[in-house]
């Protein structure tokens, strides 16, 4: 089906060649589009299919192979791993969703706004046991690894949902609190995927710990880019509405940096506007007390921080440093996106 | 811990001493009590204990413990599995009942009444991580046929789940569409947990196919019973409201059996009834009907043809006769209560 280039006849070339990230996201979406669900119960897997074809850049499953190439693992043993991290994303969005009363996802109509809100909690359920499906489907020799490393993931993956729903009424979440959620809600996921491919790809134990901690890391900085670049991004190129965070009262490290430094009566003015109905007044003041209170700044040296320590942990890795140019090539552009 | 019975010096005994039903479901409720969930997010992790500890017979876990025990398993080896199928169970019931809209389980407050709807649905996605958790402690040996197995049952359950939910809004469902869908609700657990439990016993491929057939017949045949009780039960004994189903125009055997007898005038009467809103009168005019055109005979008979499949697989089954005795008797029991 899918030859891998890293054949062992190959393994006397001073360098083994590597796969490019766009063709692990050709690979991936090829394989979703082979996968077949059941026909009945229709409105139990139409669902699956939906969600899994509206789109997105493949990154967390195409992560899963990257780490596995890293490691010079064969890509088809990794993949199964890789399609249970996309699967199971996918199910976190429909019920995420449901909690978010969230009428759109990637322009189209949620799952639970087209079949229900009952049907969608229970394509969610299904679609969690098909992720358990393609795990199943791992070597044997790497089977218990993979389910401790991506039980561990889910759970965190759920806890920061929950934790992230808590803080919706909550005006006193601390930044240590904000990384602790966004870690466990993002983070671990992403983590987590690398972690899966560098196990199937036979990595020593040490090695998986410090790819998952790349990928953790690198996690985080992404969402902490994320935050930013809804307030700052360009809105030619942002593909959201700018200021989305500020007109959902969303708490992000901007906000509640803000609510750490501003002076009393800025706080009072702060809460006065996160009650403003003029959405574009209320956008343009809230960014003006980011702007005074210098938060971007401080975002993006929070991020670097993580970006640093992504780094740290990748350098440690011992496989030759040619291997690890396009996960580095990966890590720059996703922090120099703007969108 | 829990020291099991069937020690190899034992061996050499004629009759290997075997568990009684009774010392298992002990052994269930003494490890379900010392599982330790994460005390944070409390809101995450709060509903199941609370569910886990709402009572019930322990009949599944127990069932694998059974299994295991027939085919000469080592109990502790079994218990892993025994507590994935629990956990698995439970966690449909907090999202069943958030579908069904049901204010009480056994009695007490349901998890979605208690905590909301999204913190339900949260919960309950990572209680099934948590079975998955406890499946994954299952013997690297029997880890992958495990997997496959209980996999194979948790989308059978949700499939059972879904058509269930369309049925709600047919009057036109066949009888063996009604029983392909209570082998999925409820059936594939209990075939599901005994094929486990004979899987992780070492049992041959053969052998836990036909333990699968057994629990699955079995499991048809119960829940015929239930229909049964819930209309023909002794108030005295049943524990819940005689005439339930009747009252919430549930699809059982009884009522599709009536709809494919009736004649037209007593169809036009039975749909009148349906919508009576004085509920006694409804209970006793239905009942009626039942008892008119004799589906409660009808409702044994293909209770009894179930249970004989299950006992002829059950037969089947090359250990020797003694060491099956305990299921029979068990199964026995099973469709003779009243409650």
């Amino acid at each position: 089906m899918i030859t891998t280039k890293a054949t062992p006849d190959k393994v006397d070339h001073k360098e083994i060649t590597m796969y490019k990230i766009s063709e692990f996201q050709l690979i991936i979406e090829k394989a979703i589009n082979q996968i077949e669900y059941p026909a009945v119960p229709a409105n139990l897997y139409q669902p699956i299919s939906y969600i899994m074809n509206l789109g997105g850049k493949r990154l967390r499953p195409a992560l899963v192979l990257i780490a596995s190439d890293l490691f010079e693992g064969d890509v088809n043993q990794a993949l199964p791993a890789a399609l249970a991290i996309e699967t199971f994303h996918n199910f976190t969005l429909i019920h995420d969703d449901i909690m978010d009363n969230a009428p759109l996802r990637r322009g189209q109509q949620t799952v639970h706004e087209k079949w229900g809100v009952n049907n969608a909690i229970l394509s969610g359920d299904v679609m969690m046991v098909e992720a358990n499906k393609q795990l199943a489907r791992v070597d044997s020799l790497f089977l218990k690894d993979v389910l401790n490393s991506f039980n561990l993931t889910a759970q965190g993956v759920c806890e920061g949902q929950q934790l992230d729903m808590e803080f919706e009424s909550r005006n006193d979440v601390s930044i240590a609190e904000y990384i602790e959620m966004i870690r466990l809600k993002t983070a671990v996921l992403v983590g987590g995927a690398m972690k899966l491919g560098a196990i199937i790809a036979g990595a020593a134990a040490e090695e998986t710990d410090l790819i998952y901690e790349f990928g953790e890391k690198l996690g985080i900085a992404f969402q902490l880019q994320d935050d930013i670049l809804d307030v700052y991004g360009d809105p030619e190129k942002f593909g959201k509405q700018v200021g989305g965070d500020i007109m959902a009262n969303k708490q992000t490290f901007l906000l509640i940096k803000l609510r750490e430094l501003a002076s009393s009566s800025d706080q009072h003015y702060l809460l006065e506007q996160e009650a403003n109905s003029h959405v574009i007044d209320k956008v343009d003041n809230i960014t003006q007390l980011y702007n005074q209170y210098d938060v971007k700044d401080l975002a993006v040296e929070q991020m670097k921080k993580y970006l640093d320590e992504a780094f740290r942990a990748l350098s440690s890795i011992k496989v030759p440093e040619y291997r690890k140019k396009e996960l580095t090539s990966l890590a720059n552009e996703l922090m120099n996106r703007e969108s």
